[in-house]
């Protein structure tokens, strides 16, 4: 059994990992770590965990631990590691967008299991990436991966209102938000930079523009991105391409199926769709924003870094209605 | 052309306000007092107006004006009134708790038309009744209006999310209150004192509880409630007793249907069903809490007291889906 | 008072025209025909008007009426105006798509009063336009008036369940709708052909693709649609020419403030915003689908045919929470 | 490993138990009977399963099987019995009523783990509660144990659209329920048979009135009950009594916060609430009707039977948000 701890815990992503965590296999779950809530029962913030456990939130750190999830502000991840220590042999994983980006000064590896499964097996570090940029990337990667995206590539998506994280707004009010709809940031949402980096890892001469309009659904949970750009083979070719991609990924799954949000909700999977139209090739990504695009993939992550099979602790049951 | 002016002009029930007198064709919307806003156009926060008005909201307040309606939180009003002078013709509306219980040191009339419309007729000053307190009072009141309240009375009701307000709070969020359901202030909700003074009223003698859950529903607007009690004699005699009393409602009606909120929201309306069980008559009422259960009766109120037809600035069309 | 008729009177948009006619000031609804409910009270179906009205559904055709809506399945309005007759000065508003081709065939205007609103003052027939081609077209016909469409067109937009009419089906069952949504008949939808249409009238050398993806969202009514495409001037020219072209619009207007549906919901306005990033010109649009983008509209239409105000009956109370 | 089939696999009901049984660390799942979909991929219904498994739907039933789940319409368990075979070793769990009431002529046993595990651990078949009957049982079974049910109980509950079945109906289509509230088989319901049951099994002169009002929310999934009756002990006493009578239950907790639907959706849990009002006892419950309300009961009940941990396969993770 290894050691892991969370540090803050009592936002979603936080709540998803314990939740995960608390019923993994392989693992304790040794502290949960929140300034804000030092003393109180995990159960007073993730109320669905009543009945079951008597963890505390803690307002120390063990330092001697092998793994950490960092579950902080985007900005704070690389703040709190310049204040805090951890032993050599801890392994880090970051859900925030501080260390997504590469560059000298670090060594965290993205985390995204499709297309760096054996760099992360090595790595002690890593940068989970975003929602929003694993929907996208997902939808895209295959074609990079061939250098086959040669023109812009239009995207549009919609998240969940806990893509806005737990702080009351008032788009995120029951008022405002049920049966509503809106786009917002689009062209300039911050994940662009990530999923661009990804696209010219793999196809470096890449240029064009990816046109990203998001959108806030009135939904709780989940991402439906929708990506179109010139493709000159045919759907066969498509597909053979993305399930030769996606081969021996262990939750994203290519289908011939319309998808929709309910089919990957509270599961870890991302289910991609293909469709041809005149020289379009229509992309459809599904996922569950804070599990394949957060703290499911984190665990995934920390699953290949510790050589357990890649779907502990995450065979879970959606909740379909 | 009467003028009218409004006190506290963000929050829901000011909102509706303005949304109704708006396009009431007997009165002028002369100015929305709101410190907060002051100097705003009042589209900022009543986006649906946008294209129609350029009305701001204003830092001063008109005191020679026809008619005033106080939308300040519960317990302002009072101060409010007591720090501000209107002309001796003003008439006041008063959405707040504040003057609905009678009292001799005010002269404010409970403004529910249903039981006192000729005082109404005659008021200057009304005290609109709570949402909750109309729709239990509207279903259980014909009984007291004929001494028949004989028991006790059992009620369980639901509202929307507007019941609680603009503030932003935890079960308001979108994630927690989309496809929740929960219960609060049971037995102990702040309208029953105004629920038991307008029983009294026509039944001197009722001495029985009122047994109230109040429950917070996922969705904006409107309440169900569903009340039981015993009764002696048949359904045609209740039904024949509520529709007398109601005969000459201009918003409420009793009906023969399954009532459900969808019927009601967006319109100034009552429905009340009648079942019967054995000894047990089951009263189910519905309306939407921010117009008959707040601003709407307001309106209603004012049409009254200054010999307006009944449902002038009220036909409104509802939602329905 | 003007004599209307309308023909199939048990669906959306024959619910929201009854809604609205019922109160129009310069009209009275003669009959509403109705095969499956004959006989039956209108509060049968729709319901928001138990205790307003005891219309029933007819199964008689009043021939000689000065208006008739006919609210049809698609294919069915040209079958239905093939087996029956009107008086000479019957003027017809068909909601359905078979008039929305201009043809010689027949003498049908299309119905876009931001666009023909001479036309349609003297015009006796009307093809009523789609909900998703109000949106779309009322987004970008200011940019072909000024034959300013000179590259591809990006198209998103999403609709509510009412969109897909009353029939049950999975996609509009509760438990499959809420909290989901999904992509259906990308680039292949109906509405294309009408926008098209539009856009070559204006700009009659448009060749560009209008790339449209639609989609299904968990609200009852509504469509929110982004459209860009690239554009050399500046904002401040795109909301010049945006403002100039919808100077005289009753129902559409320009703004600055980020758009969301609850601002149209209930109301027959369309809003559009316009935002300029690099090259490209985004506007954004949301109407209700079935008052903007259906009934609402064609009531619109009645009024410019009859010389009534372009908002008689059409003042309508947004729901807005 | 035993073996496992289920009889009728399209519903919801048997969807959770394929999604709960796919993962069972005890059980292969060994066939899916289904009639209208024979042949049919199991993803075709529950989609939620795509790139999961390639199991089918299958037209024959295996005899010589452990044990089966009986997923049927309501009076139909008793004639798949009469028509069909079963080897004298197999377990039978009826999700049905058919055999809920006890009686001479049947030997099924009610799958009550909270009152009746030791039964069950001996058992051979299993008539499964059903879900307003958990509900309302689980809040009032310990009162019942100590004969203290001693005047009516007055009980309110709410469930989501999936309490309807998977047929399509006018009160599941997503544009009447979508925020909707109604009530419905008022004082009727039909589970109230069973509730009485198990109550006069532990209190054998109750003869007070289970008066019950059903409502149904605009929400997919749970049940929120509440119910009151009165009680002379304090509040501490009943806490004592309820806290006891579920020291060992695997899923049942009583606890002191609030409770509401997202704490239990997707969990095979029930929670229940404790609060004294002058001297009445309000007893709040909450629970997932196709879990522990349906599904994940059955399973525990299997669990049981066959000496399983009780919550082998039930580790759920709630969606909560």
């Amino acid at each position: 059994m290894i050691q892991a701890g969370i540090i803050g815990g009592a936002g979603y992503t936080a709540g998803e990992l314990i939740r995960i965590l608390w019923r993994h296999p392989g693992l304790n779950l040794n502290f949960i770590y929140s300034t804000s809530q030092t003393g109180m029962p995990v159960t007073k913030i993730h109320q669905d965990l009543l009945g079951e456990t008597n963890l505390q939130f803690s307002g120390e750190i063990n330092s001697d631990i092998d793994v950490v999830f960092l579950c902080l502000g985007h900005g704070n991840s690389i703040k709190f590691l310049e204040e805090n220590y951890f032993s050599e042999t801890t392994k880090i994983v970051d859900l925030s967008t501080d260390y997504r980006m590469s560059d000298e000064g670090h060594m965290f590896v993205y985390g995204l299991p499709e297309s760096k499964k054996e760099q992360i097996k090595k790595a002690n570090f890593i940068a989970n990436p975003g929602c929003f940029a694993t929907a996208i990337t997902l939808a895209i990667l295959p074609l990079a991966s061939e250098k086959l995206l040669k023109d812009d590539v239009h995207i549009n998506a919609v998240t969940g209102a806990t893509g806005a994280g737990t702080s009351l707004s008032e788009t995120t009010h029951f008022t405002w938000r049920d049966n509503n709809f809106s786009a917002y940031k689009a062209f300039e949402h911050q994940h662009l930079a990530e999923i661009n980096q990804s696209m010219k890892n793999l196809q470096p001469e890449f240029s064009s523009a990816l046109n990203f309009i998001p959108n806030r659904g009135n939904f709780s949970r989940g991402i439906h991105c929708t990506a179109y750009t010139n493709f000159s083979g045919s759907l066969e070719e498509a597909q053979e391409l993305y399930k030769n991609y996606y081969n021996d990924a262990a939750f994203t799954f290519v289908v011939e199926e319309e998808v929709h949000l309910k089919q990957v909700v509270n599961t870890n999977k991302c289910l991609i769709r293909l469709q041809k139209f005149g020289d379009k090739l229509l992309i459809t990504s599904v996922l569950d924003n804070l599990l394949k695009g957060a703290s499911g993939q984190a665990v995934h992550n920390m699953n290949l870094m510790f050589g357990f099979e890649e779907d502990m602790g995450l065979r879970l049951k959606a909740n379909y209605f």
